[in-house]
């Protein structure tokens, strides 16, 4: 099998030869489910293996493919699946005691949409319980695995996505992100991770976490491939009122076009604050290789951000409390242990708290909406620390420690709030050989001006070349 | 003065008198503000009348146009705001005894655009306190009364701007519309009343009432008049996340075209129960002229409809709490009796109450726009009975009773749960001469279409001919 695991292996590089059939996606099925076969126990990023699906779904797209009907980059390309994405007929467990048997009898929008696109569903990857955590240590399918690190977690919510992605168990992965949950996982394990604009991707058929947070988006193994993949699953669907965009729109188009002139903003105060050093030194070259290809880095400030936790967090906790409030008074104990005590810490929430935190979320958008009067993009560090080891409650940063949760939460909240896309690409390693993430975030609708600035970093700088080790 | 007061008394007759200096701004405003004088305590339709303003912006526009700098069709046009608008410098008063003094320091995103259009603002409208009721009967300021005879309510909220343009006071007003504020008062004072999608005019420096249904649109004398008055203010703020839409864009071009195959939904349950003898004859007359335009009439189906008023409450009275809660806390008694009553009903409203419902509501808007796939515009009375008699709690319909504010509102709240945007247009009078309105309900962003088909029935009828005495 060519390149797997390596800078090659992505959609961008597979496709043309999918396409020219040179490289025959049964063949290619075969090789990743072996491969996922393989390392299953190590990572544990699989809650589902969909193998005799995916062995149909290839062989259906080699036949298609030779009768000329190719249908673009992602035919015959696997992927996996977050396991909160609705399939029909496969279950959908979203992490929980509760849904470990539900086989949903409908697709979700983005399932649909990959299913059409002729990407090829491997499987339903492991995650935190109910997408509402950061660490991915499933109290009932187990915890996923750093590939980097098996000892160490790869983040979450959506952990088994960024394991297999990294891993090389298919080229992309969906996840879900309400408070960081692409990015983070995409940041410790060492993949791109994009958050669009709430909104670009319909939520239907997608378990809700905290639905005026929720955001759907790609993990993959190159800025272009996030682009492929937005591409396929962008645009509104009417099952979904708060969707936007043509369904088919392209994402590519600006990704050539280099960096030169592009304001990029510095927002040093809070997004600089207690960083781990290896992780202020990536960032700080980073930012000089954005200089380097042109780019004109410019000091913002954003006051705004000291409220973030706050907003954030009453957001999240009431909008899931509502959702599983039944549940959590008959069922108590289905739930882990740390799941439900966030829950229950907004049972008694008053209307008018989450109102005007939602009311506030607006002043805070329009604050960083005037910010992109001034520049096109933000960047910063996707988080301050790189990947916990498992069960550690708390990580040391310098000579102080954090809960993890807050530590890995601390810089991708702001752009759930907002609603705004956001890009986690990989800028470099900690002396342990950790990855470090770089996030570029972008201004309401902005998601083609956010991947060209980041597909010229990742041409200038040589850390999506670097795998971890099978 | 030429037209007042009669069918051509529209701003796109007089535009172009003002553009050809047949017509001076400034004899157009003296003309006002005496016949505003004339009629004040009759009608008790303004707070605050701008005499001097006025008169100033009238002399700048009389000078622009003298020397060829003519800005469109709202330049040396009079009219009038909700005194929920801010205006900078000119007390707003929100109708409340909170802000009877309050003197802004910046204007409505909206009147800073009718500004720029050159509009001329002859005052600020009276309406229901804090715009959180159907009757306008104001106990700081005193109730309106309806042109049409002067015992009845014009509706409320926006009951002053109602009040006016019926009358001849000004050619346009802006109203609110949360749960019928705009289409309500336009239907009672037999104007047009559009309310645009939400978003679609950005609400900086809006007075809220319920943040998440809020929107703001004209009252006008013509269909016309409401595409020129949408087109000034329309397109995005950044002052304001939710607003959409290039400022700029033009809502008359499918004016003229004419509606022949046009599929307009009839609604028959729910939106034809309980109507007043006239009101089910105006409408079904109304439908019938469709028809003979060139409409296809459709029966649609929209069980969805049952759960209007309970959602709506939910949401309208849970963000007003959350508004007013401090206030309300503080000096309970400077509110008027039905607010008040009506605001502490949510007072113990827990958030995951008020989460569902918003939930619950996007299955809602997505249950009209499904039936938008199989019409393009629905059509139903915009309310099942005429002016109710000042202080009147119960208004009659046929041999029962019905409170006031559940009949003004029932058909008027879907609109606001979806956001949809919705006109309002005189369909005929009622034995006692009052009169009668057609709703025409149009899928998201789609004002234009909205626009062409009430032009077309308006161009078919007589009923916008006619005008209460003076």
């Amino acid at each position: 099998m060519p390149f797997v695991n390596s800078a090659e292996w992505t959609i961008a590089n597979l496709a043309p030869l999918v396409r020219k059939r040179k490289l025959s996606p049964v063949d290619l099925i075969l090789e990743m489910l072996g491969r996922i076969e393989r390392l299953r126990r190590r990572l544990n990023a699989f809650i589902t293996v969909t193998a005799e699906l995916a062995m149909e779904q290839a062989k259906r797209a080699e036949r298609e493919i030779a009768r000329g009907r190719y249908r673009g980059p992602l035919h015959g390309i696997p992927i996996s699946l977050k396991d909160i994405f609705w399939t029909r007929g496969v279950r959908t467990t979203s992490g929980s005691k509760f849904q470990r048997a539900f086989v949903p009898r409908e697709d979700a929008a983005v399932t649909e949409r990959l299913y059409k696109a002729g990407a090829i569903l491997l499987g339903k990857n492991n995650l935190h319980e109910w997408a509402y955590g950061v660490t991915s240590c499933n109290p009932h399918f187990g915890p996923v695995h750093n590939p980097w690190d098996l000892e160490r977690i790869p983040g979450g919510s959506s952990g088994g996505s960024g394991a297999a992605v990294a891993a090389g168990l298919g080229l992309a992965s969906l996840g879900s992100d309400t408070g960081g949950s692409i990015r983070i996982p995409a940041a410790l394990c060492g993949v791109v991770g994009l958050k669009p604009t709430r909104g670009r991707v319909p939520l239907h058929g997608v378990t809700p976490l905290a639905w005026s947070l929720d955001t759907v988006g790609p993990l993959c193994r190159s800025v272009e491939d996030a682009a492929l993949v937005l591409a396929a699953i962008a645009g509104r669907d009417p099952r979904d009122p708060d969707s936007f965009g043509e369904p088919g729109e392209s994402f590519t188009g600006r990704l050539r076009r280099g960096i030169k002139g592009l304001r990029v903003g510095v927002p040093r105060q809070r997004f600089f604050d207690r960083l781990q050093h290896d992780v202020r030194r990536a960032v700080l070259a980073a930012l000089t290789t954005l200089e380097g290809e042109g780019a004109e880095l410019r000091e913002v400030s954003l006051p705004i951000l000291g409220e973030t936790d706050r907003l954030a967090g009453d957001i999240t906790v009431a909008e899931a409390y509502a959702f599983h409030e039944q549940w959590l008074k008959a069922r108590p104990a289905d739930y882990g242990d740390d799941v439900r005590e966030r829950m229950l810490a907004s049972a008694e929430m008053p209307a008018s708290v989450y109102i005007r935190a939602q009311a506030e979320r607006r002043e805070y958008t329009r604050a960083f909406a005037a910010a992109f009067e001034e520049v096109d993009l933000l960047a910063a560090p996707s988080l301050p620390v790189v990947a916990p080891r498992i069960r550690e409650t708390e990580v040391a940063i310098g000579r102080r420690k954090e809960n993890v949760r807050v530590a890995l939460t601390r810089f991708t909240r702001p752009s759930n709030l907002t609603g705004f896309p956001v890009i986690s690409v990989p800028c470099g390693f900690s002396s342990e050989n950790l990855p470090i993430g770089l996030q570029l975030i972008g201004a309401r609708a902005e998601e083609a001006r956010l991947l060209g600035a980041a597909y010229a970093y990742e041409r200038a700088t040589p850390w999506h070349e670097r795998f971890p080790a099978d």
